[in-house]
C-alpha cells in the first residue's frame, strides 16, 4: 500500500444517504355505506438523518426497521388516506417528529385509479374495474423545517393524428431526416409539480392539471415537441398560483410513415409503423421566474443520486 | 456410440412447425374526414405447409421471408382495418390462397385503445389519450379447409370489495387456510372465446362480451373463483348462440387483511395488503356439450407446444 | 329469449379445467457442511380432476385449497430439492395419490442459476452471485396412470458474428428483401424436450443438453434460422436415447446493417442496429419417427387452452 | 382572471432543459482477424443549451434533430467503440464542439456483456452466448469547459446463506420485527462511481471495481445492509485512487424464513421465501471528505429532475 492509499483511506467518509421500505401496496376500503370506496396505492418510505453509526460500524441503535415503516404505513391507514399528498405528509410528520435520529425524509406514492363496474347502465356499490390510464403519484421530502409536496403522473401515453409539423431544424453532415409537414405525435407524459405549499386540495388539483395537460396538447399545433411540452407546463402554470414550477419527460414516440411505394400503393399518412426504441426524448422544466431552485425537493422523485 | 443411438439417430424427423413475423406494430389512420380514426394493434402472421426443406436442408425455395410477411401486413392496411379479427381473415386467406407450400398458419393480434381527448366537453377530432384498461385479442387459424376464429381480451383487472366467500374447503395437514366469509375478490381476466363461424359483427360481438364478463362478475355473490369464473363463461354462452366455447385463465389476485392487533387497531376489512406471488390460478373451459373438439384451433393461442 | 336460445343454455358444461398456486417462490439453502448450496425456484402446481361441484355451484367439499398447495411446496423442501423435476415428481405424486378427487395435474417450475463468488480465486463458500443466463425450466403432467416429464430452458441469448446466410427464398410482390450472403444471426433459444421415462440424472441431462444446443448453433453454418434450429434438435435426440421430442421458439433477433453511405462511410459488417420489435419466429418440433403424440403432456407447458 | 394570476403568467420561464435520442441499439462487430470482437450497448445522447426558442416559438434553427444524433452514434461507431466512456467521450466533445447553442450535453450507454461459446473447451471465433449477469453503465456530462465520467453497473444480484445478523435497532410502538442472528442477505447492486478525471483505462476499471464490489460483499460478516453497503464503497476508494465518491441503490431483498411447525417440521434456516414487495431499500454515498459536490454530474444519472 502507497502513502497515497493511506492517505485516502484515512478520510472516506458517509455522504448524503436514505433508507426504508420501498413499494408497500395497500388497498383501503372504506365501507361507511353499502357503497363502498376504494384506494389503490405503492408506498415508499425513506429516512435521512443521523445514521452514521450503522453505516460505519452495524451499530443499530438509531435504526428504526423498514420493517417498522411499513407497518406503520398499514397502521396509519386504519384512518383512512384522503389522498396520496395528504398520507404521505402524515408519514413524513410522524418520523421527523417522533425520532431523534431522524432530520428528515422522503415518502413517495404511486396510486391506481379503479372504476365502478356500470351494471345497468348504474356504477355498482362494490364491483370495480381498473381504469389503467395514467399513474398518479406524489413526493413528499421533509429537511428540517422544510416540507415539498410534488404531484405527478406518468404513463399518460397521447397521440395526434395531425397537427404536428417538424421542420426548419438545423442540419450538419449527420442529418438525413427529412422535413415534415403533418407527422404523427404521440408521447408518454410524465410530469412532477411543486407546490408553493401543502395547504391543498390535491385530489382536485390533480384532476385539473390532468385536464389541462390533455387540452393542451390536443389544442396546439405543435411545430416540435418541445414547443407543445412548453406550452402544457405554461398552461399549467397559468391555471394554477399554487404551483411553482413542472418538470416533463416526454418521449418521442416515433411513428414513421410506411412507404408502400414497392407495392404500387400511396400513403397518404394513413400506414404507420409504432417503433420502440431509439425514441427522442424531450425533458425540461417549466417555472415561474420567481421560483429559487429547491433541488432537495427533488433528489428522489426520479432517482437518488 | 451404442446401436440404440444409431437406430435412433436413423428417424429424427420434423414434426409440427410453422414461422413468420411476430409484433408487427401497425397504427392505421383513417382520415375521410377531419374527424379521425385511429387503430393501434401488434400482429404476428405465422406460415404452416410443406417447409421440410428449409429445417433439413436450408433450401429456402419454399420459404416466403417473414419480412415479406411484415410488407404484407402493412400494404394490406392500405385498404383498413375493419376489425382485427377480419383483418387476420383477410391476412389467413391471402398466405395460403397464393402460394402452394402454404397449407394453413396461424395468425394473432393484439388491439390497444384509444378514447378521444375532451376538449370543453367536446371529444376531439384528433387527439386521443390511450385507455389502457384491458387488451383485446384475436386469433385465426387455417388448416386446410378449416378456419377457426378466437376472440379475446388480456389484463381486464376486476375487484370486488365484498360479496365473496371462500369456506367448506378440503382440508388436509398441509392447511392452514382459515374460512373467509367476506374477502375482497380480484383478478386479472383474460378469455378467448371461439366463434362457430367466421361471420360476425366482431366489434360488436366484443363489446357485448366484455360487457357480459363484467356484470356477471360484479353481479354474483361469489363462494369460489372457479364459480365465478363458470358463471362468466355461462352467461356469455347464453347471450351468444354463435360462441362455441370460452377458455378463461384467471389468477386470484390475493388481497391479505392486515393485522392491525398489534397496534392496538381492528381491521374490519379496510386495509388490506395487495399481494404479488404466489397467486391462486384458476384456468377453464366453459363450453357447449355439442362442441367437439378443436385443438388444432387453440395451439398458437396461448403458445406453441 | 328464442327457443334457439333456451337450447343452448340447457346444455352448457364445464371442460377441461386446473387450479392451484403460481409462482411459489422457494430458495432452499442446504447447509450440512460449511459450503452451503443454493437452489432457487419458482413452482407452480395445478390440480385436475373433479371440481365440476366449486364451479357449478360453489361447493368447495372437493377443493383443497391453493395456499394449501403452497404450503405443501414449501413443507416438502424440507427434505430437499434435488432437481426441479424430482421435486415437482414428488408433488404430482403426493397430490395425485392423497386426493379422491385429483386424477391429475401439472406441476411447473423454473430454476435460477447461481454462482460461486470468487474471492482471491476461491469459490466462496455461502456467498453467490446471480448468474442471469438462461432460466431452466421443468413441467411434469399427471393423467391417472401417465406421467410426462419435460425439462427445458428459456432466454439463453445467443449470436454469431458470421457463418448465416439467407438466399434463394420464395419472393412475390410484397417482396423487398435482399439476398443475404453473410449476416448476424442471433435468438433467444426457448426449448423443451421430453423424456421417454421418469427416471433420468436431470441435472446432468440438462447440462448435456444445453451444451449440445449451444455447441450445434456455433458449429452449423447456417443457411436459415430453420436449419439451425433442426440441426439442434437433431443432435440432441441423437446424443440422448432417453428424449422423445424437443420443442423450438426461437425469435430472429434482428441485426440491421446500418447504412452509413450517406456519411462517406462503408460498413462491411461492422455497426449494426439491433431491432425490438418486429421480430422474425421460428418454432418447431424435431422429434423421433416413432414418437406418438401426446398432447396432454404439452397442454400446460406453454399455456394452457 | 385575477391580477394574481396575470402577474403569474407574465414570467413563466423555461428551466433547465435537454433533449435527444434515447436508447440507440448499437452492436459492433470488430472483424480484423478470424477471431470477431463483439460490443453490445444501448447509447443515449442528450443535448443542453440554447434550446429557448423552440421551447417558447417552435423555432428549431437551433435544433439539431433527435435522429441526427443517432445516426452519429452509428457513424462514429464505424471507428470503434472501445469502451462506453470513451465513446460517450467522443460523443460529448463532437457535439459541444460543432455547434453553437449546444455548450453542453449528457450521454449514457448500457453494455451487456457476451461471452464465447465454448466448443471442444476452446472459445469460439465468432459465436457468442450473453452473460446476462449485471448490465454495465457509463454516463458523461458536459457543462461548458466541465467533463464528468461516471461508471456503474445495475442488477447484480448476490445472496449470502449467512453471515449477516440484524439486531439492536430502535424499537417504537409498530416495531413487531424480532431480531436476527443469522439470516439470508441479498441485494441487486447498483453503483455508480465518479472519476477524478476522464483519462482513465475504463475497462480495467471496471473489472477491478466489480471485483471489489463482489469479493467485500463476501467477506463482509454483515451487521446491517447499510454496512455492507458503506464497506463495499470504502474498499473501492481505497483501491481505486482516482475514484472520488460512488452512490449505491440496494434494495434488501427479504427471504423470509418458513414457519413450517404447523407441519411438524423444524426450519433451521433451510427453506425460505423469497418476497418481492415490499422490500427495504438502502441508498447512500460513500466518498473522499476532500470531494466537493458536482450535483451537475449526477442529474441525470439516475433520472432527470
Amino acid at each position: 500500500m502507497t502513502s497515497g492509499d493511506l492517505l485516502y483511506s484515512d478520510n472516506i467518509v458517509l455522504g448524503a444517504n436514505q433508507y426504508g421500505k420501498a413499494e408497500c401496496r395497500l388497498v383501503k376500503v372504506t365501507r361507511d355505506s353499502e357503497r363502498h370506496e376504494i384506494e389503490d396505492l405503492s408506498i415508499t418510505s425513506q429516512l435521512r438523518g443521523d445514521f452514521a453509526d450503522v453505516h460505519l460500524h452495524g451499530d443499530n441503535a438509531n435504526c428504526l426497521p423498514t420493517d417498522t415503516q411499513k407497518n406503520t404505513v398499514y397502521a396509519f391507514a386504519r384512518d383512512g388516506v384522503g389522498s396520496p399528498e395528504e398520507f404521505l405528509l402524515r408519514l413524513g410528520r410522524h418520523f421527523t417528529a417522533n425520532f431523534d435520529a431522524v432530520s428528515g425524509g422522503h415518502w413517495a406514492a404511486e396510486q391506481y385509479e379503479w372504476q365502478r363496474i356500470s351494471v345497468d347502465n348504474e356504477p355498482h356499490n362494490h364491483a370495480f374495474v381498473r381504469s389503467g390510464q395514467e399513474t398518479r403519484t406524489a413526493n413528499v421530502t421533509v429537511d428540517g423545517d422544510n416540507i415539498w409536496v410534488i404531484s405527478g403522473l406518468t404513463d399518460l401515453v397521447v397521440l395526434k393524428s395531425t397537427g404536428s409539423e417538424f421542420h426548419g431544424f438545423q442540419r450538419d453532415p449527420y442529418t438525413t431526416l427529412p422535413d415534415a409537414h403533418d407527422r404523427i405525435l404521440a408521447t408518454s407524459v410524465t410530469a412532477h409539480w411543486r407546490y408553493l405549499s401543502e395547504k391543498q386540495d390535491f385530489n382536485g388539483m390533480y384532476a385539473k392539471v390532468k385536464s389541462i395537460l390533455l387540452t393542451t396538447f390536443a389544442n396546439l399545433h405543435s411545430l416540435a415537441l418541445q414547443q407543445t411540452l412548453f406550452a402544457m407546463g405554461k398552461a399549467v402554470l397559468e391555471a394554477c398560483p399554487d404551483i411553482a414550477e413542472i418538470k416533463f419527460s416526454m418521449p418521442n414516440k416515433h411513428h414513421f410513415n410506411v412507404d408502400l411505394g414497392a407495392f404500387g400503393l400511396d400513403n397518404p399518412n394513413e400506414v404507420f409503423f409504432a417503433a420502440d426504441r431509439p425514441y427522442g426524448l424531450i425533458e425540461a422544466t417549466v417555472q415561474r421566474e420567481s421560483t429559487r431552485a429547491t433541488p432537495l425537493a427533488w433528489t428522489s422523485v426520479t432517482g437518488f443520486c
